[in-house]
């Protein structure tokens, strides 16, 4: 499955870990909606600062 | 490999291929900059409007 893990970036802090498997990322008027492959769900107010595919990663910061 | 393929959505046209095997997609000021797993690069004056990872694909739009 080549689903991947989300993390929030905050200056001068590890990444932290917001939701795991993530199939789905759409921008919505909120911010983005996520979701996961079993189809669980979570919106964030943030952007994508960076996707790493290869590493299973996408990178979002809140706004 | 969990790379996917990067499609241009225009308004009642099918996708259109802009790069395949897409590993990283970082926002830039002129918009997305998209590197193959090649290392090739594609600038694009474009947004994020879906990730599928699951399906591989990244649906972007020009803006």
């Amino acid at each position: 499955m080549c689903e991947a893990n989300a993390y929030l970036r905050k200056e001068g802090e590890p990444d932290e870990l917001f939701l795991e498997m993530v199939d789905r990322v759409v921008p919505c008027e909120d911010g983005l909606l996520l979701e996961d492959i079993f189809g669980k769900r979570k919106i964030i107010k943030a952007k994508i600062v960076e996707l790493a595919l290869v590493d299973h990663k996408i990178i979002l910061e809140r706004m």
